[in-house]
């Protein structure tokens, strides 16, 4: 099977830009957010629903799949797109970040990663080739290099030298490929030193790949010195070349981040947060198990044009939270998805038209402020949203990359 | 709002009978299933989805209804049609079953039953008036009489008495009704003596209602016991009149019964079946999770046409149940569903040609013994099924007709 893979840069407003990566399935515009279907499938949706709100590209788990079914199960199926019936593109991580934050009892040398399995304690060893070879199996569109993801409160020293191999590891995936693989892209690391990541980024840029990602952001690090991460990281990356912000993130983590030149993004925020009854507006976010619900007949949004909010009340998706039915998890993740895929359609509008810093500006003003009496803020059209909410699900056992 | 209720009977074949429905909702062909929407959601369904596999009309519970939402939230929204974005036909049972199977410290009078919640252990008065007048407020197409379903195990005393106050409590939901009301149908209970089935019968029968529903049946009784009460009781209903078999079944049950002259079921096992990994073919039901499905890439059943089996693999639903996904309950439902509705509409068609019994036989030789060299089972299309396979699904807890 000969691979298509292409990216043009369509739009430039300031460092935002709005692009087009071509691929076997189809073209995604950029920026885009990707859903993650960490077991081949985007919980509580099927590949026609994910299609219907706008999604192009999601992402799949390779740590998950070689554990359950085994990549050898996918592949005898066709490949990932097959198995799960996606005829949209799909982008699989690595395995490196599960490895260093779900599995148990991992050893690290420079041949690869020993772990076992978080289910069932089986003994389980990664190389960078393993890594191509599982992906190979796993049939994406895009695959990620094997990295190192040290914890970020890891010392300088150590944070050294597991760049050093993840420089090492990207040019063994590298040299690991075969004809007719997914595309690699590579992972820039060096935790939150500068120079680390300017060393990784220079190495990485060395070996020409079609696409990279700021990778080991978000892990605990405060706002700021994420956004300095990523303002220092893209601008050493090249401009021709798709830019990948692993894992993140938020409405205004989009925003931020675009604004800086990244392209494509993921996040379990959508699909996680739905399941716990966290619904995102436009007016900010809501908790629809909340009591002052129980009668109100309104859609979760009235400006949303989703499935969910054309045919249900907050009444109704309350009554479904409380009673505990699948069907809230299914109209919940809806919305939300929804809500994330629209605003990346918005956000390439607004740079298309070259008024990026306008739309961000405003939509923040209402996201973050319901009553500031911004623009596009009426009383019957805003949501409310509580100022001490707080998120109604445990994210600690949990990571946040993986569904 | 002038209500719509009639029913023609439109083609026989012995007792075996196709019917039409005719509601404010659309028109319902009888035999029908009914899926069980008890909390006013069809366990991990859509409505378009119940209206893509041929659905028409669907029960709801107004026990669990009246305790969560509360029918007033339902009222406000519009009815349960507008609540849940259902427009086919809706039947609400008058909550009878649930009081007497699933409340707590219940308390049987001559006025009505005084019980206790089971979610919060909440005091909650039952009377005849009292379950019109919350069905009234749910605005089904076809509400239940308000019935006592003692247990199978009760004395004859017993038994006799509860028959009376049924008898009793009919002819008061009868005298609530008010003009514009959903279709009030009768419930026939007696336990197994058919003395007590007959009188009852002819009491309801009395009260001329539009429809007369079969009670009290399937709650542990053996099978040839079940049959004959149904044999027993169906020629004492009016002809003209639809007969609904509450709570029943199986695909067997449904043809030795609509041999019997019963038109209408509701039963929750395709739902909770299919959520629990257990899933209908023409040969017969197979446990999804068993592990000889890892590598199956053909369809749940080769021959059926819905969703589940047009687009995914007996390997990748494995996967789905054995990784816990909410798609697995969505895609298992959808299948049991259709094979159950799509069961109903190969009923009616074969009474519709006179040839119910060939049918029948062809049916249950493939489906009891899928290897028994049948006009239609080639090993290619036959599905697998272990002979010692047990129900994955615990039903000590849940009661039979509820979701």
């Amino acid at each position: 099977m000969t691979r298509i893979f292409d990216f043009n840069l369509v739009h430039r407003d300031g460092d935002a830009r709005v692009g087009r990566i071509l691929t076997s399935h189809g073209v995604v515009e950029t920026p885009v957010f990707m859903p993650v279907g960490t077991q081949a499938t985007v919980k509580a949706m099927t590949p026609e629903e994910l299609t219907q709100i706008g999604s192009t590209m999601i992402l799949a788990n390779t740590y998950h799949l070689h554990l359950r079914p085994g990549e050898q199960v996918v592949h005898a199926a066709g490949g990932l797109h097959s198995f799960m019936n996606w005829n949209g593109a799909i982008l699989t991580d690595s395995g490196g970040f599960q490895v260093y934050s779900l599995a148990q009892t991992r050893k690290i040398t420079e041949d690869g990663v020993q772990f076992q399995s978080h289910i069932d304690g089986s003994r389980h060893f990664f190389t960078p080739e393993r890594a191509i070879e599982i992906q190979r199996a796993l049939g994406p569109d895009i695959m990620m290099a094997f990295d190192e993801c040290p914890p970020v409160e890891s010392s300088r020293e150590y944070l050294q030298q597991a760049n050093e191999r993840t420089i090492r590891w990207a040019r063994r995936c590298r040299d690991a490929l075969q004809e007719g693989d997914p595309t690699l892209f590579g992972i820039v690391q060096g935790g939150l030193h500068k120079d680390l990541r300017a060393k990784c980024a220079e190495a990485l840029v060395e070996l020409d790949l079609p696409g990279y990602a700021l990778g080991g952001l978000q892990l605990g690090e405060d706002k700021d010195q994420f956004l300095e991460m990523v303002s220092h990281t893209t601008p050493l990356l090249p401009s021709d070349k798709p830019r990948y912000l692993m894992g993140v993130g938020t409405p205004l983590d989009f925003l931020e981040t675009v604004e800086r030149g990244v392209d494509m993004f993921d996040c379990v925020m959508p699909t996680r947060a739905g399941r716990n009854a966290l619904l995102f507006t436009r007016c900010g976010r809501m908790n629809i198990r909340k009591a002052e619900f129980t009668n109100d007949m309104k859609p979760v949004d009235p400006e949303c044009g989703c499935y969910t909010c054309q045919n249900y009340s907050r009444a109704y998706l309350r009554h479904l939270f409380v009673a505990q039915e699948i069907l809230a998890a299914r109209l919940a993740t809806t919305h939300n998805l929804f809500f994330f895929i629209d605003l990346m359609a918005r956000i390439r509008e607004a740079i298309r038209s070259g008024v990026f810093q306008q739309f961000k500006r405003e939509f923040l003003t209402r996201y973050l402020n319901p009553n500031s009496g911004a623009p596009h803020t009426t009383p019957a059209t805003c949501c409310r949203r509580s100022r001490n909410e707080r998120p109604v699900f445990d994210l600690t056992n949990e990571t946040p990359s993986c569904e």
